[in-house]
């Protein structure tokens, strides 16, 4: 049944057995250097170095071949000139003890940055943290010793990250959950998230008009027509949250209804959240400049039956809305998008729901207070702002449930707290 | 140099003479299946129905292929079920005569729908358009008859669709521009624009909050953890932006600047533009519920030195932010994102810049007015809501520019002819 080979297909054999002679593939059809990748592969020379050659075609195809068959390819992040890397701490809230997998596969984003991890305080074990960081753990210790007890700040479970935020020094700070991996964009590269926060940070918001492109300073991309070009300049980005593929972030009732539900869709975008519009920031994986909001991302709000699911908690919503009203008030901007990293199932979605949880109920107070608040003109720095918000709070919200009593109180504790830790330069560490 | 076939390769060559009996090919591997398919092709056997079999295994590198070799995969749109054919009128304004490539290149997506086709005025040749298809032809005799002569409206340029939406008596329009062709998703399929603009239409908007995640009615899509549960059942969509892929839509002097640059990024997204968020939407490519906004579409800003470029146009964005008001006003949504077209390029952007383009100096005028117009609690209809916006278009800016002057009285008309000619059942035609 067979039939003999043609010139083409024995062309082809002879490339593969001479690939290293070759410096450009791309003048190559596309289905030619289909063929000829496949036919490399059966054959056993696919090198890194023969590989790179494949992926300089640049062709689509290529890509998704490679991506298929699930072939991993070398990361070489690109990061923005504009930024040092000592400007960046990298913060880990550690709810689970064994960092190995976590610490290894971010290896090639996080290996150039100094890491904060935060021991999650009713965390019994020691944690486990592969060689090869520049890190500093901080664990209850620190927190009782530069916090001390007279404050009404809780740094359990999710919120120990904030502990990591106030001792930072740095410019900038990235955090990501300890469930958390590296995603692959589409062409099945891993994807930076580190760089692609810093992008978001360093270059301008845009909160005071809509652009139908998408963000107008990406590769590629400008302001559509109509825009004013008055406002082209944008305003400075103060914070950036990114997404989720696998496991996306739905409250406790959703993740139980759509249990096996997954998100796969890689929406290709960064935008800018328009001013005076709400957006329920999760703490997930994002990225924020310290030295311009720091003290508004504050661990106030802790429900009753909170656990160590992220669908259990609103500490992170809360925060958003108040970094969010913040921004808005100061002419600031807040970046949603990319980048995706990869969310890997922690928990008992059905367990959770069980718990009744409290999150429904209390976003429906939440949502209004936060659209009616105002801040007065002469509240002109972020603690002043965060000040007022707790003031409101307590007048508005006190007395509909002793869980908004508590936050307005965590949150006047936490300005106090950011004003003496975070302007000295004392440092604990405890690795 | 060539070895003998191993047992896999025959296996596949004996795969591609017996594909008629073979049912399912998703269990396979992929490489396998992409090989089969490479063979397939080769062999000159790759028929409609082995296109499908190759299809249903939902593989992506099967698509990366198909879109690689440039293979034409016939179309079968899927409308949502809750709109009937004949609630959509399809208006496209005819600036040029030749319309033989447009309509072929849309009748997959067209065919099903009755077309409104508008000729400009100042277009002198007839209009030449292809057989099999659903349609009405109006021309300047149809303006005069309708219309009359004692108005300040002008059809002319872009400008003409109007008359189309003033003739329609649809609940829903779509509108493309003449010059735009369907474009393909990343996975090479033709994109079907009617078909997403009338989910995008039929689906609620979600103006009053942010969703991270995009479209939360998107298949396998939600609301983000922290979105309020009362703003979930979101309200009526009446506008959705479409996209544009390889020409965006650029002003002239972004134009002339970046003349050689082309959008290729494909961003899986549909988004409600909050509410109290401006944007410019682009009249290249959008879809509305003529019942619900139709007297908002409004041609009334016409630039000096307008001429038949978009780029060398403000009448859709004046439209657009019309429209944006009067729905943040009364309730309802706006959407931007998916479907993308493919725009094709016209027009010479230099010379456009010459003609010192008065948009970019308007849009500094015209954006803050229309960010603190406030429409009455009695305005409770479009007509209502335009009628206010003229007039405070003619108190605030009218000594400003002539041109703000003549849009606010082109409004009070459009109003005043939509309720005579838009309520009455007479219609024109002239094929």
């Amino acid at each position: 049944m067979r039939t003999s080979p043609s010139l083409l297909s024995l062309t082809i054999d002879s490339a593969v057995l001479n690939l290293s002679n070759i410096a450009d593939l791309s003048p190559l059809p596309d289905h030619i250097v289909i063929d000829l990748f496949l036919r490399t592969l059966r054959a056993g020379k696919l090198t890194e170095k023969v590989l790179k050659l494949f992926i300089d075609t640049g062709k689509d195809e290529v890509f998704s071949l490679i991506q298929a068959l699930n072939i991993q390819v070398t990361l070489t992040p690109v990061l923005p000139t504009t930024i040092k890397d000592d400007e960046v701490d990298i913060v880990i809230g550690a709810l689970r003890s064994d960092l190995t997998t976590f610490m290894n596969e971010w290896r090639p984003m996080f290996s150039r940055f100094h890491l904060i991890i935060v021991k999650d305080p009713d965390l019994k074990e020691e944690l486990k943290i592969p060689e090869g960081f520049n890190l500093d753990v901080y664990g209850k210790p620190d927190m009782d010793q530069v916090v001390g007890s007279s404050t009404s700040i809780l740094f359990s479970g999710y919120s120990c990250r904030y502990f990591g935020y106030l001792v930072s020094r740095k410019k900038y700070i990235i955090s990501v959950d300890d469930d958390c991996l590296p995603a692959q964009d589409p062409k099945g590269f891993l994807v930076d998230a580190v760089a692609q926060h810093i992008s978001n940070l360093t270059n301008p918001a845009t909160p005071f008009f809509f652009n139908t492109l998408y963000d107008p300073y990406a590769e590629g991309a400008d302001f559509v027509r109509g825009y004013p070009f008055s406002l082209r300049g944008g305003v400075k980005c103060a914070l950036s949250c990114g997404l989720w593929l696998n496991l996306a972030d739905h409250d406790a009732p959703t993740q139980a209804l759509k249990a096996r539900q997954r998100n796969s869709r890689y929406v290709d975008a960064v935008m800018t959240v328009p001013a005076r519009s709400l957006v329920p920031i999760s703490g997930i994986n994002i990225a924020f400049e310290r030295e311009a909001v720091g003290p508004a991302l504050v661990p106030a709000l802790k429900l009753a039956g909170e656990g160590k699911c992220r669908w259990e908690t609103m500490e992170d919503i809360w925060s958003g809305l108040c970094v969010k009203v913040v921004c808005d008030h100061l002419g600031l901007g807040v970046k949603t998008g990319l980048p995706y990293i990869w969310r890997t199932d922690r928990g008992d979605p059905i367990a959770s729901l069980k718990k009744e949880w409290e999150g429904v109920k209390l976003m429906e107070e939440v949502i209004p207070f936060f659209q009616s608040v105002r801040l007065p003109r002469e509240a002109t720095t972020v603690e002043e702002c965060i000040v007022e918000v707790a003031n409101s709070v307590k007048e508005r919200l006190g007395s509909m449930d002793p869980v908004f009593a508590r936050a307005a109180k965590a949150m006047l504790d936490w300005v106090k707290l950011w004003q003496s830790v975070g302007s000295s330069s004392s440092r604990s560490s405890a690795v």
